[in-house]
């Protein structure tokens, strides 16, 4: 297992193509990273820079790269369909500070579903970003795939905002990937979860598998009513248009609205319901480095784990399309090493 | 000059009325309150339960109250047309606990006028909140009036999120009333700061009067497109519908977009905006007692003082004609005692 973190650099010599999990990658890193430190690389901040997207890689070995271009295989969208199919390319001549990677299994969320998609207008090809961490030795590396972007995602937010603390009140908005780890490390938190969903359909689900304290459907209007003003944040994962008012009405004095979805459908709100009570609306992408490997350390404490469909490569579009339809509990995993990826 | 801190209930007596500036008011309090230790009664909260608006009251006297139900007048809004005319009235009869106050100066400023005018759907005649703070021996009455609204408006979220240090980057949204203290408060705290206008009409006004470092016209997209990822925080002072993105662009990683004017036209983003930079949107509301103080100490030592115009009271219709035109260098205040309001 790798102990280093960096974000890839894009293969140079692949182009116009969008690329999910090639099975191998060539990447640079600094010298120092190449101990038992890792960088702290801001991730936030680097993908915002390099308008990359993010996937979950594993690495089974890091070794000193060849100085020599190596043809590796991926399976790659070629254009806004977002249709996946096998695609052979050469990275580029490795340095002194590059090692390649073998990736074991890949996590497959609606960010990788977006960006295949190009739905926010700004997929640049090829650009293969990602990020390796130290995982824990005795977690199962297919449970560390989803905790890498699920997990992280959930747990940055409440980390850096100082929710990670006992006695706080939480709402999950959403059930799916991020929502169902919501709930998992909300609960782990101390905090009192109210999951909060357009339908009563996931009650028994939240409530009985997950833990929730309460359930809460956005459409009855009473009980919206009678739960105002009583949560301290709501972790909002919907990836797709929705009003924020019933939301905001919801959070107490200094409450946070931290959205984690990604969406480019323009969301409103009017402003007293902000000022009001000095609430505010944040915006989460992942999370660091750092704390990509303090979530891993409080999963395995806690003994945490997600909830995911292990599936081959070749699945991938039946996969894209299902979690499309939202039919997936809770998370997809690509086995990659396990499904026989040759250069076609 | 009192020393207490409360919010002042309802005259009983008066109904279906907007009342500005009443020349006394009967208020009550708690008795741990009547030392020189402060009630922070928690402005925010309060306002957003008694769904009120806020003005600002300087007592020259607090003695124990008649127990008798005492006439007085102030001047008055019917209805939403929002014409202001003299109001007689009986405040309700005090009790052990309440005082009596005159009131010295009112500050007058935009949420007034939304409120008389009812253009948030939630003035409940009559509605008099208010409050007292203890004003730092040498100030100026006059001057702490506005003080006491722009100013800890402008204070209170600066110091709230830990930004009341030096080397910030601020940007001030609009050079109103409001915004003018933002300049002079960001500026004292070693703030590097950034007018932000819709023209460049007020340029020499915000670089040479107020000592802004610089000055960017929101309609130049090349000079907003260089600055982006620059402030660390926008004040953002407009009560109006305006775009959010472009001043959201401004923001570096962990920027704040701290909406402190008040409107109920809808605002909208796009989530990424705020997720790609863990930026955020904040409301904050004027301040806690406590902060009202702090800001008051502030801008004694600091020796700021508000750009104000003194009107008597019959001036007040056209005063808030020529505040809703922007023609204002920056503040009215009322100088209510020195007014001789008749009972009418």
């Amino acid at each position: 297992m790798g102990t280093l973190s960096t974000l890839f650099s894009p293969p140079p010599t692949a182009t116009s193509t969008q690329i999910i999990s090639p099975q191998t990658l060539s990447f640079s890193f600094p010298k120092s990273a190449n101990n038992n430190t890792p960088t702290t690389t801001n991730h936030h901040h680097r993908s915002r820079r390099i308008q990359s997207y993010k996937f979950e890689i594993m690495a089974d070995s890091i070794e000193e790269a060849p100085r020599r271009r190596t043809t590796t295989t991926g399976w790659a969208a070629r254009d806004s369909s977002g249709v996946l199919s096998p695609y052979t390319y050469t990275l580029r001549k490795t340095g002194t500070e590059d090692v390649l990677i073998k990736v074991l299994f890949c996590g497959v969320c609606h960010t990788d579903l977006f960006n295949v998609k190009n739905h926010f207008g700004i997929t640049r090809y090829p650009a293969v970003p990602g990020f390796v961490v130290k995982i824990p030795e005795g977690m199962v590396l297919e449970q560390a795939a989803p905790l890498l972007c699920a997990g992280v995602t959930v747990y940055s937010p409440l980390s850096h905002f100082g929710l990670n603390k006992s006695g706080v009140r939480g709402g999950i908005l959403g059930l799916g990937g991020v929502g169902h780890m919501g709930v998992k490390i909300a609960k782990a938190m101390g905090h009192h979860v109210t999951v909060i969903s357009s339908s009563d359909k996931k009650k028994v689900e939240a409530m009985e598998h997950l833990g929730a304290d309460e359930y809460l459907v956005s459409s009855d209007a009473t009980r919206v009513q009678e739960a105002a003003d009583s949560l301290d944040y709501i972790l909002d994962t919907v990836p797709a248009f929705h009003p924020l008012e019933p939301y905001l009405s919801l959070l107490g004095f200094g409450g946070k609205l931290i959205l984690i979805g990604a969406s480019n459908a323009p969301l409103q709100f009017v402003s007293p319901m902000l000022l009001l009570g000095r609430r505010s609306i944040i915006g989460s992408f992942i999370g660091s480095m750092k704390e990509a490997e303090e979530m891993l350390e409080f999963c395995k404490e806690k003994g945490l784990s997600s909830m995911i469909e292990v599936i081959k490569m070749d699945y991938i579009n039946t996969a894209f399309q299902r979690l499309e339809n939202n039919d997936v509990k809770y998370r997809f995993v690509v086995d990659v090493a396990g499904s026989e990826l040759q250069h076609q």
